[in-house]
């Protein structure tokens, strides 16, 4: 089977945007052993786009466009595709209804072109837009398999994911299906980690073992093709069986899951609560573990104190040990301490975390873009804390510190090193 | 003139990598003036690399390949075109001189293979490698102009900004450059947006003007070409002086900036300080605020409380306001209204901001998904606030609430409607 993805829009041909949904959707075919032979971009234009079809047709089973199914006069990937293959275009009821409901719910008028949504080709099937209003399609004609998604990532990502792999598996007759483990690392670079790996790596054919770099962390891809599920588990098992004793003290997950989601299930696990005070990464700590559904149960709350004034006035730092030529200052392992011990006391936690550092783009108190310091705060135990030296701009600083935190968090709930609620 | 961009590499058919350099030359072919109308990536393969260059010459005068120059089997672009002209490789000695150089300055025995990057097709340019070793090639041929370059960013971007504008500037007539400006907009959506706008957008062919969604907020790019920045300039200001009357009310920057660096800029203007204190968005708004270089002389600080016991303690906000048969609950006007009063006070600020509110993935209270209240509490004037009916998951909740909330304070801003600091 070979595929050929077409992304629709005149802001990729402009570079105003990157087309990630093809990485995206090459990656998720790769895994149901699908070969992407050719991707296309090509502009809002009817003509164009219908020669990129046609083009298309001559040298793919499947056909995967991403784009065009907007509200918009520019969006025209379904009328060109319905004129294409002679067929009208028809109303999706259910999409229709949702999007009335949609703007009788806000009190919003709707515009009428609103409605086009709603669309799809006759005798085609209906893709779910879970995080959307555009209905996706998937039709077989000739023996070339069309599906249409919406371009917007957070919406292709679910349809493409649910709809459209389960259309895919019903439709298709898939060789053997890849199957593959993730193994999460913090606290380790992507050199680092292949270089204690590398000669698996290298001898390594099946299963593979690919390293790549997660936003401040790091993942191992371990895949094989095989016929049953439970072969491949066991041959990828095998092969983790070799990685951990090198390497297990950064492995934080065998699935795709973010450090902050490990530390919220270990959070759980011993029934411990925590809160967090935070200068340089300005509530980015306390976004990431929030994004974790359900993580109320274990985090308290937090304080974002971006300057001295806030920190002696929400935490009760002493001024004196923010301000003057003795002072430690913001930046300092005892500042970062202070906070950490203050905000567990302030919200009644087990644990307090702190980060204080310099973010960039310039220096501050005359230390250098790029000096964190985390303390972690366990009640009725020593607070412990941490030094960094990040590199990057000021995003990525704030980045690298919120997860170093969760690193360091990870490891003490991992080995028990903190001391039990009970006691 | 219209373009053909050809990204050669199995890898990025595998969905491994991103076609990030596809968006730079677009960028960089657009500001020429050249259009793009289509971008192809094709794999590692001689048959079906030939194949896409022979589609792009019946469609395209400028074909733009990058990757397949290296020293492996796998690279194979200079081979393919070689064999589809009829020309010959040679070698470009100074390359050789070069790769040859290097290898003996490092003492590694140089594996045979690398003396491939040195070769280009007889009767073409070289292209000077800054960055790296392989050679890039341009030539001409049955008015088809062909331009490769290498894969690697890092080599591709000086070759393309360098040795290749300047070939295409010798070769070509080129048209006019383009010049454009973007309009960000916040509190409307894209189609409404659009609606507004549909007579001016479909009538408006030179400067035009397109409408694009961003993550939570819309754009508006209006373009033209001219041959001086000036005479640009003024066609494309003629144009959003049609614009701003009708949707001015949203419309919060004439450049790429998001709301809450516009929002950063008004409080420095009016030398007012915020905090936050949010209960949904948990430390979204804050690290949004804090991502804008600076923003410490405008933000003092942030409370996150994620759960009622926070919500009483951190700001002391009562319990019988949170729970209880009678009360209201921590999802609601009043509770909105109390926590930004509490924070500003609390902090000592000139406003104070707070968003409560379900995110999901269950509602909570009784209360729906997407029901967010945010509050706006300016010190020595009424509290305002503002009900929300949001869709999307939980991300795409969050960040529209804190969106909303930055617009809500751009308009107050905006409009002076805030009591002044000096009162």
């Amino acid at each position: 089977m070979r595929a050929e993805i077409i992304a629709v829009g005149t802001e990729l041909l402009l570079g105003q945007i990157v087309n990630t949904n093809a990485q995206y959707i090459a990656q998720g075919l790769a895994d149901l052993g699908i070969d992407v032979y050719f991707q296309t971009v090509v502009g809002d234009n009817t003509h164009r786009l219908q020669d990129a079809i046609r083009i298309a047709k001559g040298r793919a089973d499947i056909i995967l466009f991403t784009g065009g199914l907007g509200p918009t006069q520019d969006d025209l990937t379904k009328d060109a595709l319905a004129a294409m293959l002679g067929r009208q275009l028809i109303i999706h009821q259910p999409s229709m209804d949702k999007i009335e409901a949609l703007f009788v719910s806000r009190g919003v008028h709707m515009v009428e072109s609103n409605r086009r949504q709603a669309l799809m080709l006759e005798h085609s099937d209906p893709l779910h837009n879970e995080t959307g209003l555009a209905v996706g399609n998937a039709l077989i004609e000739d023996s070339t398999h069309y599906i249409l998604m919406p371009g917007p990532p957070r919406e292709m990502k679910p349809m493409f994911d649910g709809p459209v792999k389960q259309w895919l598996r019903s439709v298709l007759t898939i060789g053997k299906p890849l199957y593959s483990k993730q193994l999460r690392f913090a606290g380790i670079g992507e050199s680092n980690l292949e270089a204690a790996l590398i000669d698996l790596i290298d001898a390594q054919t099946d299963p593979t073992i690919a390293p790549y770099a997660k936003e401040g962390e790091v993942a191992l891809r371990i895949s094989t093709k095989a016929d049953y599920e439970a072969e491949a588990y066991s041959k990828i098992d095998e092969v983790i069986a070799l990685i951990e004793p090198r390497v297990g003290q950064y492995l934080y997950a065998k699935e795709d899951i973010p450090i902050e989601e490990a530390v919220v299930r270990l959070l759980r696990k011993s029934m411990k609560k925590i809160a967090a005070a935070e200068s340089l990464t300005g509530g980015l700590f306390a976004e990431l573990l929030t994004s974790v559904p359900g993580s109320s149960s274990e985090f308290n709350g937090g304080i974002v104190t971006y300057t001295n004034e806030m920190k002696h006035r929400l935490l009760g730092i002493p001024l004196n040990q923010l301000e003057g030529p003795q002072a430690p200052g913001a930046v300092s392992e005892s500042t970062a301490c202070l906070m950490a011990e203050r905000v567990r006391d302030l919200s009644e936690s087990d644990i307090g975390v702190a980060l204080t550092g310099v973010a960039g783009p310039a220096e501050s108190e005359g230390k250098p873009v790029g000096l964190v310091y985390i303390a972690i705060a366990p009640k009725g135990a020593a607070t412990l804390s941490y030094t960094l030296n990040l590199s990057g701009n000021r995003s990525i600083i704030r980045l690298r510190a919120a997860k170093a935190a969760f690193y360091r968090l990870w490891q003490l709930l991992n080995e028990n090193e903190l001391p039990n609620a009970a006691k």
